[in-house]
């Protein structure tokens, strides 16, 4: 909750209108953000982008990206905040794609996500290994991180 | 947990797809569906309309709903709803717009919150007052309602 906040006070203090673009987190990263009260001024929109359909409709993930490099890459992490820039008002976004498990899938292990944020300047990307915490740790832990990346880019 | 999981049987059983459209709500109904593994046969995608441009640009909410009724209003959930439904792979979809919190708003009290179901055979809507206890707690008793709405959709 105080990281949040610190987000979105963050945010606030630089006129930055947030949105997020989330897979294996579902939802939880903008649920943490609107928690805090008085978030609506901060908070443009969110993009749950479960199943690769999604992705490609709603962030224009290209299918060629998908085939090539697997829905958990730092190309599609990259591709959906950068969707998430030009679907949405805001002029910052996070995306979050991974391997919540429980079990590995597209022969990559539990635990492993890719993260991007996006802004006007650019877009920054970065893979962590969780490893098996199981599937509510991984996710927890993953908004945990994309809620820092957030706040370090908004810092900079 | 185990709702959600029911909500995922039920709607595997049927064939049916689900998509989320939520304001107040910010995403935790879509993860609370997605805490679940092996919810991504179920689960297409979800929609956090926070701001009420996301509501117009990606739900097609149209502006005169908004002036007319607010954006917590079973006219503007019915809405989130059915442009939900029109703007994915999904056969089923839940909406929630309400006031979360703390105090009122839009001269509506806290804890007013609207919902609606909708599928190929039409739209229910419904209004819940759970009353001023707090934020947490009623975007936790939203999510539940929602859940249990979709629920009884999918048995009926």
């Amino acid at each position: 909750m105080s990281l949040a906040s610190d987000v979105l006070d963050a945010a606030r203090d630089r006129g930055v209108l947030i949105a997020t673009a989330e897979s294996c987190t579902g939802g939880l990263i903008a649920g943490a953000l609107t928690e805090v009260p008085g978030s609506s001024d901060v908070v443009d929109r969110g993009f749950v982008t479960y199943s690769n359909a999604a992705k490609q409709q709603m962030l224009d993930v290209r299918p060629q990206t998908l085939v090539a490099h697997g829905a958990v890459s730092e190309q599609v992490a990259a591709e959906m905040a950068s969707g998430a820039l030009s679907h949405s008002d805001a002029t910052m976004t996070v995306s979050v794609t991974g391997i919540a498990g429980p079990g590995g899938s597209e022969h990559k292990p539990e635990g492993r996500v890719c993260f991007a944020v996006a802004n006007a300047f650019g877009i920054s990307t970065e893979t962590v290994e969780f490893g098996p915490l199981g599937r509510h740790r991984v996710r927890a832990a993953s908004v945990d991180h994309a809620l820092r990346l957030l706040l370090r880019a908004l810092r900079n």
